[in-house]
Order: C-alpha cells, then structure tokens, then sequence
C-alpha cells in the first residue's frame, strides 16, 4: 500500500425513520438559520420537506428553503441561493434531495462564506471556510453525501467541474433506504452505473493497487449488480434498497482509494463533457462510456481486466468481462450506445472538443488526446 | 440493514516514516503537554522512542515518558500513571506500541479527567472527557488505532473488562508497517487470530446480518489469512505487512458491524476470562477458543458457517469450514489446545469460574452458563 492520510469525520444516520430527527441533528451542531435546498417539488408533496422543516422548527433553527436544483446542477442555480445564504445570514445548509441538490449545497456552503466567485473553487483555488452542510439523500448514486466533493456545471464554458474540500464533508447525512424506493427503474439504473464508475476507475487505471481494497471494490460491484436486479424486479424490497444505498455511499467514501497510487478518473472526465452539452443524466452517460472506454484501455492494465472478468461474473479474459458488463447494461436498460442517447455525429463532435478541454484542465491530456477520445466513443456507437 | 448511527472521526497517517510527524499532528490538535506511553523498552533501544520525541521537542511539546506497559494491561498500571498525567498536568497521550499501550492510553485518557476512580468507566458509567489520544501502532491487531474501545484487567479481581466512548477515539494513529516488520512469528499468528476474532464475533452470532458486511468481513478474513502466509515465509515483504495492518485497523472500526443486529463477543469474553487467569497473549487463548466455540455453536446460524466454509476455504459443510480454520490456526503454530496454553483441570476451572463473572456481567449469560462454558472447553482439549 502507498502512504496515505484519511479522515472521515461524517456522521451517517442510517435507517427508517431518520429524517424525522435532522433537526435534532442540526443543533447538535448549533446550526441557527439553515438554507433547505431541493430539486423537485416532488420532495414537498411527498411530505418529506415538511417532515424535515417540522423538526427545524421544533428545535429553533430558522430557515428558508429553496427548490428548482435540476439534475447536473448549474453554475447560476448556485450563485442565485449563494445570495439568497448571504442576505439570509445563513449558517447552515440542508440538502434534501439527491447527488445533485448535495453537490449544490457543497457549492453554496462554500461560496457563501467567500466574496470572489465560487467558479474559483472550480478551478483551482480551495476552500476553507463553508456552511455546515447537512443532507437528507434521497436517491444512492453519487456518495456525495460521505465525502468532500461536489459537481456543478458552469453553463456559459460547458464546464462540468468538481468543488473539493475537506470543510465540505457533511456533519451528518441522513439516509432512510426507504427514501428511495420512489426512484424510477431508470433512475435506479443510471444509480448503478454511476456507482459500478466509482469502483472501477482507481481498479482499472492505478499504477499500484492494494489487493484488500480490490476485494472490497469488487464486494460492492457485486452487491450493486445484485441488488439492482432484486429492486427492478421489487422496488419495496428494503433489505436489498439498504445494501444498494451503502454500496453508494461506500464506492466514494475514500476507503477504496486507500493506498491506491497513480490513478484517475477517464470515464468520469468523458461523461461530464456529454452530459455537459446534452443534459443526459450521469449515470446514463456512464453505462455508455465505461464499456467504450474499457475496450480502449484493456491492453494498459489487462491484469486488472482479467480480474474483474473473473470475481465479477466468473469468467476468464478482459474482453469477456467487458462484454459481459456491457450486456448487464443492457439487460437492465440503461443505454450503452451514443444513438439511444441521440447523440449524433454534430453533437459528437462537440462533446469531443470540451472534452478535450477536460481532458487537459484535469491533467489527463498526455493519455486523453483529441484521436483517443474520439476513439473510444468510436465503441460507442 | 437495521437502522444505525456511525462516525468514526479517527485521522489515519499510513506508511512510510510517518512517525517521524507525530509532533506536527499533535500541534495540529493544539497538543502542548504529553504523557508519552510505551511498553517494552525495545521501542527505547529501537529508536522509535527517540524519533517521536524528537518531534514533540521540535513542536514545542513538553512531554514525560512513562515505559512497562505490559501485554494483558492492568488496572494498577493506568492508575499509576492517570497520576502522573494529572501531576504533570498532561492534555494529551501518546502511546506507542500495541493494543496493550493504546487500550491503557484510552483508559488513562478517560481515568486523567475523572476526579473518581477509573475502574467506573470498566463498569457501566461512561466517559465523557478525556485528554486527546495520539498513536504510534507497533502491532496490528486489536483495532484500537480507529475505535473507542480498550480492555484492562483488574489484577485484584480477574476482570478483563472494557472501557468505551466516544471520546477516546484517537486524534491521529500512525501506522506504519515497517515498524511492525521486528513482530515475532508468534505474536504475528496471535494477531492473525485476534483479527479472525474480531471478524467472525458478528458474522457468525448476529440474529441479522447485511450480504454487504459479509463480503466485506470475508475479504478482510481472506487477506489475513493470505498475508499471513506471506509474512511467515517472509517479514520484509512491505506490502503484505501494510495489507496486514490495514485489515487489522478494519475488522474492528465499526464498518463491519454496520446495520448488524443482535450480536455478542463470545469468543472475547471466554478469552478474556483466560488471559486474565493465566496471562496467555491474548491472541493465542482466541485461537484455542475459536474452534472448540465454532464445534458449540454452529446449529444456531447453520447458513453462516456453511457460508462461512464456501467463502473462506471453497468447502461446503459447517464442520469442514471449521476444521479447515482449525487446521490453519495448526499450521500457523498457534495453540488450538488448552494442553498448548498449559492449562490443567485446577487452572481450567478457575477460568471457568471467572467467564461465569464474566458471561454475567456482559449481559451474556442466559446462553453461556456454567455448563455451556464448560462444555465449550471440552471441545479444546
């Protein structure tokens, strides 16, 4: 294992019931005036935005909530509530809602206490100063709501950037499994495939990989494959939405990148240009550039490859594996082909060039050229 | 899953040289005066003692050395120097060594900010305060480096008892595997068995138990088991040792009993009773007791030892996976015997006598009486 430092301080309330207590949560931290922030209205005729604002009130914390964050959260979304944190003299922020109001909330909690432009943290600055942040998460994907980052896209350059900061870990996420037994079928399998990219991407792309931590990369892909088909087949299955949700949560948490060296995030740099010019959603981006993008790579790393073949579905060489991830996708209908994402050869050309542009702000432009990435979308299609 | 709270807020340095910053971490947590804690004098004559220190001197840390931690720690030992803590006026603890000086550490921690006696905190009241724990983990085993817990044994009245809370989590523990390359055979195989110990308790005794924790249990097993191996054939090998310490710090940091219901530490609490009477590393009564419980047990969660012999060793009955550990523990040249561990029918029935205490206080009694203690025992002979 290489040298590493960690620390995980978030407090996770994990289990039925749990969103009742967030304001009790809330000021066990002192939280005073909390900005609650969602997407949908849908978090308020289910009745989970009163059942949260219910126990703020009953423990004294002022708050004024705002909605309208939209899957890939947007730059202007963030500065709108940014203002709306400041003028309200907001000491906290709670996201209820999925991976993205989270990401939001990460980005709000640090530009509300900064007086430049938030896109700074984007791009190379860090924060050290942000809101305390809190979250009900209602949708398993992300694990946003264990860790320091958070995603937002920068409309004007098409930039589809991460915020990272170790004052950006949540003080407590709440997570009730059952919470997210409303997802869509398709939204559960674009969880999935977001879920089964964090795992692999340090697993496939490490120059040095602790074995220990493969073996639990590869416990939660296979939990993830499994509890994925028991949920299509029935979403009130708790037991099965619990292990799904952990699985999230565990996939980018910082423990399977322990000790791991010389990795990156190709799938992850790729899909954020696609869904930064189309507004695909994440997950379905994913599943469409992960089997393109591992046939490209297998010969770098085919140990890895044939491992993943192996502990994953028993079988034996890396393009079996690959295939056999691929045909996963498929059976449980999230796209794995540009054409059923309508991407079409315009469009193509120019998620090709912000990727590219991606490509070299993450530092990725040695390995991720304009011929490679056009090349493995080419196994896209 | 069942419902559960966690945080685990423990900063994890790993690697290489790592205690040579041990000063600059303690700054960090505003540290200014220490109790520095060791065992033997070996780590003295070793230079790690001298390297610490050097880096408290260099942060302006004032500090007194307190060395003859024992293994199987005791009560008369922490209220030694939780005196010397308070004369000195100590705000912080640093332990260096193995579970025996970190377990002490916490003790001393809780024992320094408490005007009554510290055996309390062994016995139902629970801590609150405590001066700030920093470690320097020599031996990978008991898992104190990320958790609350640590065990003490009352000489006078053969209570190997432990102390709980959440404010002896340690600051910083420092791990690095390299220190741990001086461990003997012996004490290597003792910790491997500790490790199964703290894995198996749960897996094996939970009335409910996540497929996700399993996974990760059996890979943490697997590991110990292949490392090991390695590690006997060869001490040098860094990786292995490093790979060693990681699923030592795993098994017991609270990730594998998340969303675990009805559980108990048998294996603990009849070994407990043995090292308390005779003194026996710990490690090594585990590995005696282990199997002789297994052969009790097994017909009380049938599908988790037969799940147990699949995953662990490719075999498929209860009792196979039971001989094929048992035969491992053989091959690793740790006792499975209590003929091993020199203990007759007198001294046999004094440790009986005192799980009986034990089983009764932990709360564990309505299943191990008098008799099933015994009857457990007749299975190591």
């Amino acid at each position: 294992m290489r040298n590493f430092s960690f620390v995980n301080p978030v407090r996770i309330e994990f289990g039925r019931g749990k969103e009742k207590e967030i304001g009790k949560y809330m000021s066990e931290f002192e939280a005073k005036k909390a900005v609650v922030l969602y997407g949908s209205e849908r978090v308020r005729h289910s009745g989970l935005l009163g059942v949260a604002t219910d126990d703020l009130k009953a423990h004294g914390i002022e708050f004024v909530e705002v909605g309208g964050v939209k899957s890939n959260p947007v730059l202007s979304k963030v500065n709108e509530v940014i203002k709306i944190a400041k003028d309200f003299g907001a000491d906290s922020i709670l996201a209820v809602g999925g991976g993205s109001v989270l990401d939001s909330a990460k980005a709000i909690a640090a530009g509300a206490c900064y007086d430049g432009d938030v896109w700074d943290f984007f791009t190379g600055k860090e924060p050290n100063k942000a809101l305390k942040i809190f979250d009900i998460i209602t949708l398993a994907a992300t694990g946003s709501e264990m860790n320091t980052g958070g995603v937002v896209t920068n409309e004007q350059t098409k930039q589809k950037y991460a915020i990272q900061a170790q004052c950006l870990f949540p003080k407590v996420s709440v997570i009730n499994p059952e919470l997210q037994a409303t997802v869509t079928p398709e939204y559960l399998v674009y969880s999935a495939s977001d879920i089964i990219a964090h795992s692999i991407e340090g697993y496939f792309t490490a120059s040095y990989h602790p074995e220990l931590i493969r073996m639990q990369i590869e416990a939660n892909i296979k939990m993830v494959i499994k509890t994925t088909e028991i949920l299509l087949a029935n979403p009130d299955d708790y037991d099965a939405r619990a292990e799904f949700a952990w699985a999230a949560t565990m996939a980018l948490n910082g423990f399977t990148y322990l000790g791991v060296e010389g990795y990156s995030y190709p799938n992850h740099m790729i899909e954020h240009a696609m869904s930064a010019v189309t507004d695909c959603p994440h997950g379905a981006g994913l599943s469409v550039v992960i089997p393109a993008w591992m046939k490209w790579y297998k010969d770098k790393n085919k140990t890895a490859f044939e491992r993943f073949a192996r502990e994953i579905f028993g079988l034996k060489t890396a393009d079996e594996g690959i295939e056999a991830l691929k045909a996963w996708f498929d059976k449980v209908n999230t796209p794995t082909t540009l054409k059923q994402l309508n991407i079409d050869d315009k469009i193509l050309t120019e998620i090709i060039e912000v990727a590219n542009h991606h490509s070299k702000d993450w530092g990725m432009s040695d390995i991720y050229t304009n011929d490679a990435i056009a090349e493995i979308f080419s196994y896209a299609r």
